[in-house]
């Protein structure tokens, strides 16, 4: 099950087909944030820490931030490169780094993201160290370059304005029975007109995970603007008589 | 630009990635269908009667109908190949097939569908034979065999109840400026919960594409249930005073 061989740099080849491009003749950005879960998936399963073998276990990896910070996306038909690391370990999270880069092997995009470790029985936090033998701790990259902020604690200051309301249904919701990490970011996208795509690009995506929500499931979307080229979203369930927050997100144009 | 040796049978291998998984940890439907209009876009343009060659010539494949019958879909991890070919041109429309296998070299799945050429500029069906000096007649494969029925023209017995109502954003539209076809699949399987896709798997789709619809539209879904697993779903668009019909679905359960 483990290679004593294998670096802790992970690389997976996509490529950008033409119909998970948009209007821009570019990779939709929710669809390459899917293809960052999937390096991970493959990174981790690979070196013995992966949810395949976590499953045994009765645990399993949360994503608990990301953030994204994109210079170009994929154009239709190109492959481009996904690298992938572990670049820290903590008592109760991970913190994982990816680099995309295009063809040419110039950087498209880098990201960062914070994982915890829960017990699929209490849905509680569980010592990372502890299982499997700290497995996780023989491929730790530390000094492989990641040249983008981390994300912050995304403290917003209003409630923001609702601007949508999207009930979640069997397309939401992935292997894992909770609303795909990734599909929170498609929605959010869709918060923004095609028109507006063509004259802006996302720069730089943050998102804080804060509560999983399922299907049937009422997502209501705030939004808030920080300045011209910043919008603040906040994505809150509805729950019984109050709202429960489910998702942060932080996303600058250019 | 052309190449005689290819054959008229195009093979590319995919993988069903986990992120794209269901609940069931199978590849979802609609991202099978989508990588089915991957396959033919690689095979239509590798044969030199793409839309890569086409878009100059202010020419475009339009799908009219899409027919898909499914014995397994390929499960999380596994790679699956998909074949396509083009079975027969008329003048107005051709016809493409496709087969799907598993790792193993089991058929998963077959497809057919039919597709229009139209002039991007007026929207008018185009004579494909006069395109390109006729480059597709070098590559019909009329003998491969596709043992599925055609789809038929999807009559139905009553309007059907509405269940569903979606506005179409961002995310639903792709390169070609309208709504994505597997996007409508999406929404449509939409309509049934998890808990019944835990103890039913669709067994055969047929849809037929009437009109095209676009970002802002406001479909809505009218249902019929023609027998106990087999339902017929109407899409229509909301276009001023009148509802417009876009999409006609069946969908067998088994």
């Amino acid at each position: 099950m483990e290679d004593k061989l294998l670096s802790g740099v992970g690389r997976y080849v996509f490529q950008a087909e033409p119909f998970h491009c948009d209007c821009s003749y570019r990779l939709f950005l929710a669809h390459l944030g899917n293809q960052l879960l999937n390096a991970a998936d493959f990174h981790s399963n690979e070196r013995g820490y992966g949810v395949r073998v976590l499953s045994n276990l009765h645990k399993t990896w949360v994503l608990s931030r990301f953030t994204l910070e994109i210079y170009h996306l994929p154009e239709v038909y190109e492959s481009f490169t996904i690298e992938t690391w572990v670049n820290s370990v903590m008592r109760y999270f991970t913190s994982r780094n990816f680099s995309v880069s295009d063809a040419r092997g110039k950087v498209c995009a880098y990201a960062r993201s914070v994982w915890a470790l829960i017990d699929t029985d209490t849905r509680q936090p569980v010592d990372i160290l502890k299982v499997n033998d700290g497995q996780i701790m023989k491929y730790v990259e530390k000094d492989k370059c990641c040249p983008i902020e981390a994300g912050g604690r995304l403290k917003f200051s209003t409630q923001g304005k609702q601007q949508q309301s999207v009930v979640m249904h069997y397309s939401d919701v992935d292997m894992n029975g909770h609303v795909n990490s990734m599909k929170y970011v498609e929605h959010m996208l869709n918060l923004w007109p095609i028109s507006w795509y063509s004259e802006h690009r996302v720069k730089r995506i943050e998102i804080a995970y804060v509560a999983e929500s399922h299907e049937g499931d009422e997502l209501k979307f705030y939004v808030e603007q920080e300045t011209e080229s910043i919008s603040d979203v906040r994505i809150m369930k509805v729950g019984g008589e109050q709202e429960i927050e489910v998702v942060r997100g932080r996303i600058s144009f250019a």
